[in-house]
């Protein structure tokens, strides 16, 4: 089926722009974390559609951490792709980054991993297509990709600390 | 000024990506030109942003056709970069696809032309940097720009037709 | 057909009034021109609606300029009416006025004409009633109303420029 | 001053157009009881605003039943007017009137009365504009003004049951 | 059925935390009361729908008064139970509390009473289980429901002024 | 200072009911994982305000899954309290409970710790009240959360693996 061909990441390269309005802050004029968790969903979300051709929902967010103050008016710049498939599941990493307006400064602001299952019509997991990585960036991320499920699946409940080979390498 | 620098139209380069959302629709689950017009304008006042790194407000909107019914469900990718700039004012030109997800199916269904004022702090329109075209196409939309700019002075008054003479050429 | 019945503008008649919020305002607190389209949209297929009890989608939006800045918590007040109608679609007219509350000063800020094509529950074109205008204004809009069209066509690729005779009488 | 100066109801007469949409509506696709306060205090809000040209707060909402259901897609109309000031306060009557597109059966759906203060740039109460009623159901109203008020001072704590003559004489 | 075995209005407890944003808020940054009212609305609504296991609309809101001004920033709390249910409609208690973050001071701000009718899945109203009340306060609105409904009946039009006898007793 | 004597997990205490509405959901009328992680960072924010008196900012996000499909008009409850504060941080723990109203089924759907940082009012990092847990489970949370939070580090390249003494323990 032409959905199980191999794909690529670019072909599911997803860019959200969104300039950051009121409702969007504290009173302190900070943007508020969980709407970039909340635009982070949707521009991964839209990624992972575009990579199955199918409906998707939510599985997983990896931990994400919010190193700088976003500011009201602030352009936040979101770039998502697919990094790779587990039979009907997607990895997505999420790259944020946040432009002033009157300096142009741009700094990375966030970046996340988010799982997402697709879904056929009677919502239930249906496979999609594998991934070929192109760039080094794309290779690392590939690879990543099977040690970050491992955490994922153990915190989950679903796998044995002892059993995450890859994982207690890192520790050892 | 590094602001008045020349830039080139790529510097503005701005993608938004939307999915259709219920309240995005009439109860025949259309998407409403509405909703298309403002995501429209948001995603060119930050492409406009991005050129003029000023606030900046809209001064018009060139007319604008829907074609294609586009329904629930749909992700809609808009296109914005500027054309050209005129003292303080920047013409924004947005293009418009839209994806069925389940059969992939991708068509252009909009484009149009949003026309800017940069505002320094004190709300005064402030200059804003040229534009040098580098493609083919590029360098078409900054020639048609003066066209486009004389219908606009025609239908807010400030110009008479018969003094428009690249517009006449049209019609004659 | 009850449906197509001549009606008069009147009978389309639709008024909206609007307070203009924190998050429909840039950071210099000016309403964002995006905001207005959309309301203007709402507006403008309340009134569509009205004159032929169906479903309406927007089918082009002529070109609108926005003259006058409006601030935050200005009283925006809409009022639509269709002007002229063409089997299955109609041409509406929409005035925006906005009021300062504490000066109580209210100027005219935008007028723009909305077109929409009424359809059927199968989603297909269907016929409308045809509008009688009354008052010297409503007969002005209803004579204007073809050359638009014409316009409109031409705009759409669905005509010649040298084809639009009144058209072209403007610029002789 | 100007502001003092006796008015008209029709000098605050507001009128607001709006489509239910899905996030209005309940599972069974209802409109919701509080949407449509919502719509009501801000219809009413903007009315006291003309009146007053003063920045205004909610400061009673009376009794309200919702008799008919209102359903997604139907065009709610509401007409707000100032029915009597008293000092910094303004009862507004609501009258809300709800249209079926495709049937083109329009109902009358619910009434309402919001009693809004009129603030200064301090926050503080100030005097408002007397009303002076015009028509026949004005007049009724700006008589009956007086009894409601004294039902919600009662409700309010402010005032005794048996001090509140004009009410008294409605059981007796 | 289970439904319609008697509960106890901690069965329906259901609580709600907002926090005032800037859309929330008029120029002066007070909460709009309409905005409270539609938070009241789905609080007491939940509390419905946990009492009954049905879809409710709302049938009456009794009045309101907004004593004590809402900052944005502040965080409000809404309460709400059952407190007497009558056949398939059910009376709701709301209660709203409002803290300031800084200064931590809570203040009770608004209280209400929203009534609402459950409809099976074919809208037609339906029996829900009735309220034994437990604490002194519980039973003390138990009580109070039936002259409360008597004045929405008179309200609505449905009950004569001279037939509702617990009212009568507060005027005389 | 009164806000830095020692707090209970209870005085932090927080609970959201949220309907899932139309606009929160994919066209399989399940809930988005992004609307979820913007509630759970919400109610968590206000119980970090709670404890704290002090304007928050999210700092982090500790991995999310989801388990269970959420649907379209199900009751969705948080609850979450603060577990442990270090100097100017606290880790919030947020439990989420969904209820499907005609069956009156509720499931445990999510969990998930947040991290929140307090700012005085020149944006500066404040300290915060320490916290005594009282219960079982809010020891075993209060012990927990310093192994949470070298995960935290490590994941934002503030401490080196072998350095979390805590963790290794997991994996040895």
């Amino acid at each position: 089926m032409s959905n199980l061909t191999v794909k690529i990441p670019q072909d599911s390269f997803t860019q959200m722009n969104e300039i950051v309005l009121p409702n969007d802050t504290n009173t302190l004029h900070n943007l508020m974390g969980g709407k970039m968790l909340h635009w982070m969903d949707i521009c991964a979300a839209i990624a992972a559609q575009k990579h199955s051709n199918k409906i998707v929902v939510t599985a997983a967010v990896d931990s994400v951490s919010f190193k700088e103050a976003i500011k009201l008016g602030d352009v936040v710049t979101l770039n998502a792709y697919v990094t790779r498939s587990f039979n009907s599941s997607m990895e997505v990493f999420i790259e944020v980054w946040t432009q002033n307006i009157p300096t142009g400064e741009k700094i990375k602001s966030n970046e996340a991993y988010y799982t997402f299952v697709a879904l056929d019509s009677r919502h239930r997991p249906t496979p999609v297509a594998a991934i070929e990585p192109q760039s080094d960036i794309e290779k690392e991320k590939y690879a990543g990709a099977l040690r970050r499920r491992q955490v994922r699946l153990i915190l989950a409940g679903k796998m044995k600390p002892e059993d995450a080979q890859e994982l207690k390498n890192l520790f050892l």
